[in-house]
């Protein structure tokens, strides 16, 4: 079991240092940059959670697979970045696994350290989906999942699950299962039918439009 | 008094939260987005100083009122966006009030952990506008409070008060109030006459104009 | 040996706010705006590897001579921005020894903290780049250093050294200058001649002209 924890947490941070990299490759930054924004797509959510809960030095600091997992990640994806291209569909298959991984472990860590349910929620979603804002912040892009489909909710989702589960003093492994299952489905089914959550209609009605002109004497 | 403090500290979360939310909406994030946004604004100051005197898991972890009325007042936003636009002068006089509330908890809370007085300053700015600099990065735009009126001088203001206050031994409430009541007016008294820090000269004759014709789609 | 280290560590905070301050006078941020980026520059790095080694409240926020020095760098900047501009030349130079002493003093520190070697390493290297990155992001720039010669080679080069000697129990003087050396010789010769690590063939066949398109000179 606890094997297989760190199996699935590996591969998680495979995926998204993957995906970090290939953000990075697109926009044309150099070696080094592109094996950081593999490191920091892969490690940024855990460390933020390590950082909130007082487990310092965070695991990604501890524990060198991390480390050596998104390197190499860094380094396929540098080296064969039109093959992970064409991948691409696969990728959001693993990228959903991944986010399902990383909001099960983000939200079972946090009830270890002794948070609050609702605040073991939180931080599992901020596990799963941190890493990715921080690859988008650094290349100056308003983060993904501020806007795409589902993919907060289905950590959302997973962590709920995992702390619902805890609370009922359930059987771990079938939590996880159920969790992680229900997270790799609601992202992949929100992808194949574009679910999307709600825009305000105020953004719709008038100020998406405006939006490049708008603000003239602030900048 | 304690209950008050943390009434005050409460305001100060929903105003922030609102700003937040709003800013969101405006750039068209979906509900998810706007809530992150929500929580972000009201809560990364906080959360920041926390992390930064060693305080984990920090309060806004602690306690789920901050979480509950950061997304109360973006779900008020999202679904009433053109009322609060509409009320936007309110909401100006209210992140006032939130300003300097933050700002002096923030003094309050160094001091209590033992920092120095000067860098008990610090971090009750860092309280105050934190917030709204981790608002502005995610939505990739150069934080309004390096350009805005006044904004950080007044929650130092605050922060000043209150550690000579402690300094000096002197009552708390009193204190408390006067420098709450100095943050406020003097942001106050910047938004209505548009008093600003002085900008370099070098930036004036060179790299302004040329600034502002070159990145046309970003601003 | 230790005044001498201090020593080294307060040049390359001056140095090192310089850089944000100026960045910041070009983008036509007012005086406080300024002071913030000087010390984000100067102190970013060190604080972000004192929170992962839990090392808080961070040695910025201990000893004032590092906010001092850096809001002493800003005001210098933000009076004299056209002087510091026709020393650009000489800031580059200064800059490169920052970066050196910083990656030193990083990988030392890490080590005193029983991180491991690898783990040291990159901690040596958060500390010498992780200012300059805090500073583009606050500009919403993608940082520089993942696209500039050499630059957190430069870093790692003179960290490993010093966890290399570590590990040998080689004397820490000779070591130390070593570390120096290379790292701010590295880094000059880079500049020099324009030394780069290579950019994914991918981001050069198919990305680059699309990018180059419409931000020009940014990139």
């Amino acid at each position: 079991m606890e094997e297989l924890s760190l199996a699935l947490d590996l591969i998680g941070t495979f995926v998204f240092a993957l995906s970090g990299a290939l953000a990075g490759v697109k926009r044309g930054l150099d070696l080094f940059g592109v094996l950081v924004l593999s490191f920091a797509a892969a490690n940024a959510g855990g460390i933020t959670r390590d950082l909130l809960i007082g487990a310092v030095p965070p695991a990604a600091f501890h524990d060198l697979r991390y480390l050596g997992t998104s390197l190499f990640a860094g380094l396929v994806t540098f080296y064969f970045a039109s093959l992970i291209v064409r991948l691409s569909n696969a990728v959001l298959l693993f990228d959903a696994a991944g986010l399902a991984f990383f909001a099960v472990a983000g939200a079972s860590k946090a009830l270890d350290h002794g948070l609050s349910p609702v605040m073991a929620v939180v931080l599992g979603m901020v596990t799963g989906i941190g890493g990715g804002m921080v690859r988008d912040v650094l290349l100056t892009e308003i983060p993904t999942v501020l806007r795409a489909e589902l993919y907060a909710v289905a950590a959302l989702v997973a962590a709920t699950v995992v702390v619902i589960g805890h609370l009922l003093h359930l059987p771990v492994a079938p939590v996880t299962i159920t969790a992680l299952i229900l997270c790799f489905g609601l992202r992949v089914m929100a992808i194949r039918y574009r679910w999307q959550l709600p825009v305000a209609k105020f953004a719709k009605q008038s100020d998406v439009t405006a939006k490049d002109g708008n603000n003239p004497e602030k900048f």
